[in-house]
Order: C-alpha cells, then sequence, then structure tokens
C-alpha cells in the first residue's frame, strides 16, 4: 500500500499563525490576554440585536438557498452606502457578499491569478493575504517597507513593477499589522504604477472605519482614475463585532461579474443568510446608514485611552505610531532572533499573548492590538506587556547571558 | 494602458449551473416551479428554532472569532454521532466543521491536488466537485457510467487507476445528480483499488440520509479497511433544512491535519459560529441524536408520494429507478442534441425548472428533484413536468419538423 501525500501547495502555504499562538498558550490558567487577535472588543450594534430577535432568523427565506453575489437589499444597501458615504462612482463596479473579507480575497486570488503569476505584496503583510497567494499557485514577490512609516519602499515597488509578469499588486491600508494608514498621493500612484503596467490591484480596507488622530482613509474610486482593474475587500466583522458571522464583501469591475461568481458558487455557494441579514442591520444601523457610520465612529473614537497607554508602553522602542486599525507594530528590542523567545515570555510570565511579526514577513516585530480587550482588561494587560518588554530590553542591553 | 486579464483557471472552470437556470427564467410570472436545485423542502427541526430564539445567538461567543476546526461541543457531537450511529471507527480520524460540505471539497482539493494531478471522477458527477478540481488546477478523468444503474463502468475505473499519477477518486453516494446508492461491495472494491494504487478517496455523502425503498447507505470505515486515506464529506443542508446557513464537515486522517486547517483559516476561519450552534441542535434533535435521526428520517420516509409521482412521469423514458436522494435522472427523448430546448420548453411552457444533464457531464438528460417543493406544489409542478416530457417524446418521434 501506497499513502498518497497531501500537495506541494499546501506544505508551501504559510501556517495560521493567530490559531497557533492561542492554541499553544491555551493551558494557562489564568488565560493570557489577547491582544494577538484582530478582533473588536464590542458586540455588534442595537439594530442587529434587534434582527436577531424579531423572528426574521427563523423565516424560511434564511434556511433556503440564497443567491450567490449575495442578498439583493443588503447589496443594494451597500451600493448606496459606497456611492453616498465614501463617494465611490460605482458606475461598471459590482457588489458580491462573501464569507469574510478572507473569502472574498480567496475569489480574487483564484479568478485572477494562474500558477506562476508574480504578485506583489508589501511587508509586513496580512498573513491570510500570502496563504491565498500561495493557494492560487502566485509566485510572491515582497517589497520591503520604510522603517519610518511601516508603509512600502515606494522605489523598489517602481522597480517591481517594471517587471512585465506581475498580475497583482496587494496593500492593505490601514495596514494589519502596521496599522499604517496609506496616503492618498500613495495610493493614487501605486494605482497609476498599476494602470501602466495592466496589473491588479487589490485594496484590502477591513479597517477602512479604523482611523485616529485626525487620519483619513482613501479609498480610490477605480472610475475617477479612470481605471477598471481595482478589487476593493471589506469586512463586517471589525466595524461592526460581526467576526464570528463570516460576512464581509468585495467590489470589482462587472466585466469579471462572471469569473468571480465561479468561485463564490463552488466555495461557500453564498455568505450565511442570517450572516447577511445581521450585516444589513449593522451596516443600516437604526434609521439611516449615517446613524449606522456614527456608531462605529464612537466605537472606534473609544479606544482613544487603550492606544494611548499602549503607545506610553511601546513608543520607547522605536515604535511607528501609526494611525490606523487597532495595532501598533513593535521593533523588539533583541532583533529577529528574539522572537520566539519575546512570545514565549509575554505569554508565560506576562500573561498576554502577542502575534509574531514572522507571521507578517516581519521577523523581530511583534503587532499587538489595543482593540480586542474591553478598557479595564485591556488597560492592566498592556501594563503586563509594558514590563514583559522593558525586561526584554534590559535582556538585550545585557547580552543573552544577561 | 493595459487591462489586466483573468486567470486561465477560471476561465477552464466550469460555469454556475443552478444560478444561471434561477437567474434565466427569474422574470417569468408566475415564477417556475423548481425542481431544479437540491434543496430540502423542510425548515430545520424545532430543536433549530428553539435554539434560534434561547437568546444564544445573541451571546458574545456568537459575534467573536472560533475556533479554525469547529465548535468543540458541535465536534464531540458529531464524533459521537459518527462513532454509535454510523459505526466509523474514529480512531485517527479527525472533523472539521465547514461553511458547507463544498467549501468542505474546496479544503480537500486545495490541500491534496497540485496542479495537473489526475482525478478520476465518474459521470454523472456533481458540478461543484469538477468546479472545486478546476479551481486546484486537477487534470480531471472521466468514468463513464454503466446506463443500468448510473453507477461507475468499474472496469473503466480500474483501468484509470492502473494511471500512476492519479492521486484522488471522487465519488458521491447516494449520487447526485444520478440518485444512485453505491453497493457496500462497490464502495469496498473503490476503497481497496485506492489503497492499492495510493490514491486519495473522497466520498461525498451530503445524501447520506437519503434512501428509499430499503436501500442501505454504505459509509466504508477508513479503519476497518485498513485505509487512512478516506475523506468524508457531510452536509447540514439537506438532512436538516439548513442550506442557507452553509454549514457542513469532513472526516479525514489526522495526519493531514496541519495541511486541512491551513486551507480552513485561510477561506471562511471557520463556519459561521451562529450557523454551528443550530448545526449542534439539529444533530441533539431534541433529547438524543437518535431523536435528530428519527426526525430526519420521517421527513425522508414523507417525499414517498412525490417520489411516486415524479417516478409515474420519468419513467417511461428509460429513466433508472435509483433509491436515493431526492432524484432522478432522466434521459431526454431527444438525446443530446435536444437539450437546451427542452430545458426551455419546460421552462416557458409548463413552469418547470429542471438541471441539464451537461451541467453533470451527461447531456441528453435532465436532473429533476422530487424534494424540493411542499407536496401540494410539487404534485402539480410534476404533472406539468408530464405533460413537457410527452410534448418532447412526441416531438422526437416525428422529427424535428414535427
Amino acid at each position: 500500500m501506497n499513502v498518497p501525500s497531501v500537495s506541494q501547495r499546501i506544505i508551501n502555504t504559510d501556517v495560521p499563525h493567530i490559531e497557533i499562538v492561542l492554541n499553544r498558550y491555551a493551558h494557562l490558567d489564568p488565560p493570557p490576554a489577547n491582544l494577538a487577535q484582530g478582533v473588536s472588543r464590542w458586540n455588534p450594534p442595537p439594530s442587529v440585536f434587534r434582527a436577531a430577535s424579531d423572528g426574521s432568523l427563523s423565516e424560511t427565506r434564511t434556511h433556503k438557498y440564497n443567491a450567490v453575489l449575495g442578498l439583493a437589499d443588503l447589496r443594494d444597501a451597500l451600493h448606496s452606502k459606497l456611492e453616498q458615504d465614501c463617494g465611490l462612482d460605482m458606475t461598471g463596479q459590482e457588489i458580491m457578499v462573501c464569507a469574510g473579507a478572507n473569502q472574498a480575497f480567496v475569489n480574487a486570488a483564484l479568478a485572477l491569478l494562474d500558477p506562476g503569476d508574480k504578485v506583489v505584496l508589501p511587508r509586513p503583510y496580512y498573513f491570510s493575504h500570502l496563504c491565498s497567494l500561495q493557494l492560487a499557485g502566485a509566485c510572491v514577490e515582497y517589497c520591503d517597507f520604510n522603517k519610518a512609516t511601516l508603509l512600502p519602499d515606494m522605489a523598489q515597488l517602481r522597480q517591481l513593477l517594471r517587471q512585465p509578469e506581475v498580475k497583482m499588486v496587494v496593500i492593505t491600508t490601514p495596514g494589519n499589522p502596521s496599522g499604517a494608514v496609506y496616503s492618498r498621493a500613495m495610493i493614487e500612484e501605486i494605482a497609476q504604477l498599476c494602470r501602466e503596467h495592466g496589473t491588479w490591484l487589490v485594496i484590502d480596507e477591513a479597517y477602512c472605519d479604523f482611523v485616529h488622530d485626525g487620519a483619513q482613509h482613501y479609498s480610490p474610486c477605480a472610475n475617477a482614475l479612470g481605471f477598471d482593474s481595482i478589487i476593493h475587500i471589506y469586512s463586517f466583522s471589525k466595524s461592526y463585532g460581526l467576526a464570528g458571522w463570516r460576512v464581509g464583501y468585495m467590489v470589482y469591475p462587472q466585466r469579471i461579474s462572471e469569473h468571480i461568481q465561479k468561485v463564490q458558487d463552488t466555495v461557500p455557494t453564498h455568505a450565511a443568510v442570517a450572516s447577511q441579514r445581521l450585516a444589513l442591520a449593522a451596516s443600516s444601523g437604526g434609521s439611516s446608514s449615517s446613524s449606522s457610520s456614527a456608531w462605529v465612529k464612537q466605537q472606534v473614537a473609544a479606544l482613544h485611552t487603550c492606544r494611548e497607554a499602549m503607545w506610553s508602553q511601546v513608543s520607547p522602542y522605536g515604535t511607528v505610531r501609526t494611525n490606523g486599525a487597532f495595532y501598533f507594530f513593535v521593533p523588539l528590542p533583541g532583533g529577529p532572533a528574539s522572537e520566539d523567545a519575546a512570545i514565549e515570555l509575554l505569554a508565560m510570565q506576562c500573561g498576554v499573548l502577542v502575534t509574531p511579526g514572522s507571521a507578517f514577513g516581519a521577523p523581530g516585530h511583534i503587532r499587538v492590538s489595543y482593540g480586542s480587550l474591553p478598557e479595564p482588561e485591556c488597560l492592566e494587560a498592556i501594563a503586563r506587556l509594558g514590563r514583559g518588554l522593558r525586561s526584554l530590553a534590559q535582556r538585550a542591553e545585557n547580552g543573552p547571558e544577561g
């Protein structure tokens, strides 16, 4: 008997980093504070609770298959929101509701990339993007980051795009894990480069509502740029606290509609109808979409205390004060070689879980989230994180024997 | 400006057949009766409605991320069910809850197949299997079917498996679209062939609860066969009427756990937590898993009237009386060339939607479902289907000008 093997594709695919961190320290008692996962501390808005309890989740339509593209009323609501609130010109653009933003990205990867196609992925990247690209068999070309901004080194990006066979560029703004918000000028330059080189531009905007200190999120309007090869990816998980419901959406040029639908029909068929109904309730807030935006803005603004507390602990180590998402990407005092030991010390001695920078292609850092825990718990965890970082800094100063 | 193209992979992927049939005739008024889609006529069992209204869908744990493998209590319940009700020896086997059986199959395809790997897929196949294999870049080798049984031509299957590079065999029992239930002897022979040739065997058992006229569904126990390369795929959509919730599961040897988890983490992260909670409520029925099985058996048995009514209309055309799922796979009187016209006539003149055989790799047939509509509506649609088939038979007899 021969035992059949798994694919080289999956061997070449990165591991599920968050699951590994969570599982490795799941036995600890008390459980460590989770600063590792990209999850919002809030539950969904009141409109969702009303929708969940008004009986509509028990209706027949919730149990049956529905449209591959998503519920018509949710797609209409998202269309209006993108046109009115975000100022996108949606002419020629289509919306597809997906089982989360990751699954939307998988749709793009499988529909647009063939094995061996080159994709430019700036570090530090969101790890699920890398995994999707690997599953699609793409050849990933990394672009380094500017250490002062955590944004791409534009000279290198221009260089990489000169290769004729680059098929796609992927950016995340606000950044995960960096928290860096791409400037309008930089996004427009990247879009222009993609336009010139005939390259897809995929922009993951899962954290589009998460901007601080007056920063602005810029979503490039494909039509205004005269460029019909931009794919936007959005999530309900973060803004509306709906992570467990697995619902997000993508916006793409209608010309690829039949192609994207093939992947969607094959993989999830559609996002769970109940999840879509709650997403509709979330995005319509109470009476209008602006009240929903106001609710999200309020939640994000209330992260201020934890953000500042976190900043005061991480700023001594050369951390960039980025203005998006709910992360800081902290250089480890001991450099890349200290990463494993740092994660271990923070979990075992300080009771905090953080994500290793190597998960994002930037070893020697940790990603810490100030958005995942209720304020008192978060402040306590941040204090412990601070002690851990000081201890790591002392060790680094004293050398390995210190 | 160059406009970037889509992938050859997606161009080579089959279209979403059901969505196309539904959309093509969506404008008709009154709407045609849907005998095309593989959906059960019932809503979920009472235990699901209790779970949906007891407040647990509003709890924080429903909104947050959960384990990639699925909820621990659901996995435990499924483990017991498979061991106790189905008699599987689960030693060394692992369960993963997925966002539907299709997404489970995608996990297997991406984790086990590299581009160019050969996969044996007996016709008539379930179309989503083909699409997943195409997305994975596999090279599909079709096996013809025995016209008297709609089961694989075993001589050809043996022949195909002699090719050293075959990596996987995919079967569906009870069959979709055939309704054919594989015999224990045939499954054991296929499993034995896979074992000898070092080939993965994927068995889609989405319709495992749908057997009629005393037929038995046989699920080969990997351990009893001394063969740790079987993957079972199950769905909650059909048995429990939970199609809209997108939840199913897969069973696979633990040795590939880390690989399967990589795909799962990248694509849906996990099935929606609420969907998993309802799946748990469904499978635990009321007090015990056997009461849940009894509920499903009752629903399936109640299909009898529609099944017999359908049979009386489709039997004159050489249809095989299969004993599984809720389909008959009907040879069209006019043969393969008549397929498009037949679908059109049935929709436009008779008000019934059916699925073309070409969607399943067997042109010149239609798949009709007697499980999707409430009984009175179904019986009426079946009568109209009967008239349509008689009209098609007359046309075929009279020739194209008749």
